[in-house]
């Protein structure tokens, strides 16, 4: 078995910090009830384990390959994904009016894991599916959410976005790609795009490309951008399969990890143009990539869990086995496993803890999403709709960022053989190496949490937060007993800090943002450490409380917080300093100096 | 140009900080002087900018591969190499009894990482050959010298260090090579030898193996470990190449790095027996290799660097060219090349000043050797020694640990296009991973620099250091202003830091093992750190001392160590925290745990 899903921590971190009771009391998710939430994941877990997982390694082996405009994906890939959509995990958390399950967000999070930690390239078509699900749920007309929504939710077509072009990575104002509109209501697309992650592929019947593009007279800039579908089929009017769209893929990439998964050049409307549909309103086209955009940011967040804790587990699988060198402490005479090694262990403590402390923030941040959606509160909508915008940018920037070192110390576990291509910890530290790019890199990310998440509501959702992680300091410091007030020492030092930096960054943005956003991505650094602190300050709590129905896993959770608090919080000054007083000799260099 | 040396850099290390004017009026170096020193290192970044970078990229593209037992190199590899030899770069360190050039090693050191940043796969054929040639000088007999030395030092022969095998990574008690002496003076060698650099290739005549072995009745553990030459082709009496030996290369590596560099697995005496001499005296081997091994730790040290100031000049290149997004200050209407966003412009400092304070640390560390080699008085050579002992397991482990963190943000700078392998970006992520595996992970370093180099001499060393950090902290507090007291600041508690570090581990080391030897790794990371912030505040002193003469070049020094201080060197309370308080959390899993 090369994966195992954590389904222990999983449930722990959904029922004792995400409150998967209170989320399935709200309306409409009352079915989802820690029961069936449990049978869920136990299903998803034997899918992913014995399904998708064993093609992780064939894929980057044997990658997509393309020829004459078709691309031929991993062998076994293709099946796999009729199995995905046969068994309805593309529909987990679509609504049942267009055949999905219609269950919360917060029990859809660690099925998404699941399958992204079995197999990253795999996952990131469903990924994209999802996205385009989501904006078509929200702009789509009534008729495109027939005729689509449920071919995608089935597995049947998958869906792809469509935003960067050649000249214009993150800066969607660049946007060139054209849309003619014909009179009959379609619009005839040109123009190029790259980067288009399962662009096409071979493993469904049809894909539905979401697109950026201009109509004629569009004001310049993001606020003439509109989206459009443009399927790789047409369909008939009786919705069957038409003619081919002329929307060709003119080559894949050839990159350094999730090599499976192939990334397009889509050339539309070389042969008379491609014909699409507007979504929504013209101009609007942005706005409704968002929505996309957070759904899809929200799920590489996961990517970069789910390929840490496949990496720790693999690391840890070595570390059991391989026999090198005595204990230090002279406890045996003879070699050891080097899990006995105390650097090894801190090595696995610091991918444990760090998966761990990412995981709890994601799933919190879930709950948040669901309780937005679904609490009859308007108020509590709207706090926890804040909370979760917040928490966003965090989970896609932190849990990614993360996976770099996290994949990085699983190579360093196997010693030399980590370098080795067969052993297999090498490609996790290929495949992670896109995660704090694509989706926004992680400086957009930042930037997002500056401006639109902490300047806009002058740090009010950050300063809530900051009070909230008050109280979980008081409890322990209520509790005592050495760990507990280890980790309420590191948590106040860090709260403290972030409290200085909001200041910071409300104070200064105006004033001198260039220093200001020198600091984005350390200001999100401390934002994933001291969130993940909090999480862990209140596991530990909990742990305590329940600790006689598994003295291991408790005792473990309660050892993992301490080793958070130590390791890794207690970095949150070093950040303060950074951002606080490191934004002038950021910025001191001219181009010409560097 | 793919790489251009960065010699007004190097040379202001070598002269203002490493002291080359007072190194060359050592005995034995007088040739040394600043301005010859000049010559050869322009001379260097010729040869090395014009020849051997343009090899990089065909390395990784065309690696090295095997038939039959025989390796084929890059094209292009082998005649640069001959280049190389006939240009006297093998020899620059090397004594001009055997044909070498005699330079101080703080003058080799600079064409050394341009060598290394040129083409990192290349530069390893030569640095195992210098690991060869220091164990032959100091334990080679005077016939092994005659026959070896010049051969090795003009380039015609390399040379190889045999340590690893299949069931011993870095635990060398585990070695099972065997040598039988045969009577005559040579012995047969039998044994399989893995993760052998340029263990076999078609770039010199000969390649003279250096190989760990037990003879008969050797104690068991690291005391029974014997050093022999076993050359690859014999050689006759009047030293013409004879007889093809019985050593040959059953396969080489798949590697995630470095991959024109052939990793072989050596088999000795599958036909009767490989025919290798003895070096020095029996059961001596690990102690002679201990030479070789801390030569080449201190190369791979420069490795780190060298890579990451190749990942560097990429980035900045790319940044100053690539046109996205307008400014965050309002400053420009229109998008602006992104050397211009303040989060690339940290993402560039950051790369920067981890590499110029590693650079400079490793610049003083080989002074330290030179001193410690040529210097008239006894007790400065003594000091000197324990000095570049001391500094060795950190220049080889923070510079290379830094090497990963460096070469990530450089793709990250590129972007989604530093995900694709055509970039070139990616290269120097996957080639850096191998830096803080070979010649002794990380771990081995830093249980290196507590044991020998911290508890042994009860803190001497480390508290020396610290005493004359605390100088350069009273002479930046004197020369005040911002830049100035804010480096001040960061350095006084990151050497309080180290001191508090050094009295745990000296205090602790024997009675709770596990716990300090869980810091160790990081009580690493803080000396690399609070060393490379010590010759920041040293080069901030020069520079402004200097200013006048190139205000854009000084100001840039100033900048960049303000820089250090705010955004790394501030990491060292976080540092203390995980090592003083860190060590129980580390190691409170048990295995079953995990």
């Amino acid at each position: 078995m090369t994966y195992r899903a954590p389904l222990k921590d999983m449930q722990f971190v959904m029922n004792e910090l995400a409150g998967l009771e209170s989320i399935s009391q709200l309306p409409g998710y009352e079915d989802a009830t820690p029961d069936t939430a449990q049978a869920v994941l136990e299903e998803a877990a034997k899918f992913n384990e014995q399904v998708v997982a064993p093609l992780n390694r064939a894929g980057d082996l044997n990658p997509s390959s393309w020829k004459d405009g078709v691309v031929t994906t991993t062998p076994g890939f293709s099946d796999a994904f009729r199995q995905f959509g046969e068994g309805g995990w593309q529909g987990v958390l679509h609504p049942s009016d267009f055949g999905g399950q219609g269950l919360p967000k917060l029990v859809a999070t660690p099925c998404n894991e699941m399958l992204n930690a079995a197999n990253l390239s795999f996952a990131l078509c469903p990924l994209l599916t999802d996205g385009a699900i989501e904006a078509l749920l929200t702009a789509g007309s009534d008729a495109q959410k027939e005729t689509f929504l449920p071919k995608l939710i089935s597995g049947e077509w998958t869906g792809t976005m469509n935003l960067t072009e050649p000249q214009a990575g993150s800066d969607l104002a660049a946007v060139r790609t054209r849309a003619e509109p014909q009179g009959d209501g379609t619009f005839k697309v040109f123009g190029t795009k790259i980067f288009i992650t399962y662009g096409e592929h071979d493993m469904a019947e049809n894909i539905v490309h979401l697109v950026l593009a201009r109509t004629p007279n569009a004001p310049e800039g993001v606020k003439g951008i509109s989206l459009f579908i443009v399927p790789k089929f047409l369909l008939n009017a009786d919705g069957s399969l038409g003619e081919r769209n002329d929307v060709h893929c003119v080559s894949i990439e050839h990159k350094l990890g999730i090599k499976a998964s192939p990334t397009a050049v889509l050339q539309f409307g070389d042969h008379g143009g491609a014909i699409g549909t507007l979504v929504g309103e013209e101009n609007r086209g942005l706005e409704y990539m968002f929505i996309m955009m957070n759904s899809a940011r929200f799920s590489v967040g996961m990517q970069g869990i789910a390929v840490s804790e496949r990496a720790y587990q693999q690391a840890v699988a070595f570390a059991k086995e391989r026999v090198q060198s005595r204990p230090v402490d002279g406890s045996a005479r003879e070699a050891v496993t080097i899990i006995h090694h105390p650097d090894v262990k801190r090595m696995l403590m610091t991918m444990r803890a760090l998966i761990e402390g990412a995981r709890s923030v994601a799933y919190v941040a879930a709950a948040a999403s669901d309780i937005a959606h679904q609490h009859p509160d308007e108020g509590v909508r709207r706090q926890n709709m804040a909370l979760y915008e917040f928490l966003v940018p965090v989970v896609k920037g932190w849990s990614t960022e993360l996976s770099i070192d996290v994949t990085s110390l699983g190579v360093q576990v196997h010693g030399g053989m980590g370098f080795i291509e067969e052993t297999g910890a090498a490609q996790h530290y290929r495949d992670a190496r896109i995660l704090p790019i694509y989706e926004g890199t992680t400086a957009i990310q930042a930037n997002d949490l500056i401006g639109r998440k902490t300047v806009r509501d002058g740090g009010a959702m950050a300063r809530a937060i900051c009070a909230q992680i008050a109280e979980t300091e008081a409890a322990l410091g209520k509790h005592g007993g050495d760990a507990f007030t280890a980790v309420q020492a590191q948590l106040k030092q860090g709260r403290e800090a972030l409290e200085a930096v909001v200041e910071f960054v409300i104070g200064s943005a105006k004033a001198d943002p260039n220093a200001v956003f020198a600091g984005s991505v350390p200001y999100l650094k401390l934002c994933g450490i001291v969130f993940s602190g909090w999480q862990f300050g209140r596991a530990m709590l909990v742990a305590d409380a329940k600790r006689a129905e598994d003295p291991a896993f408790y005792d473990a959770k309660i050892a993992t917080a301490h080793f958070f608090g130590q390791h890794i919080l207690s970095q949150a000054s070093a950040f303060r300093a950074a951002i606080v007083g490191g934004g002038a000799p950021a910025n001191a260099l001219t181009a010409d100096q560097f």
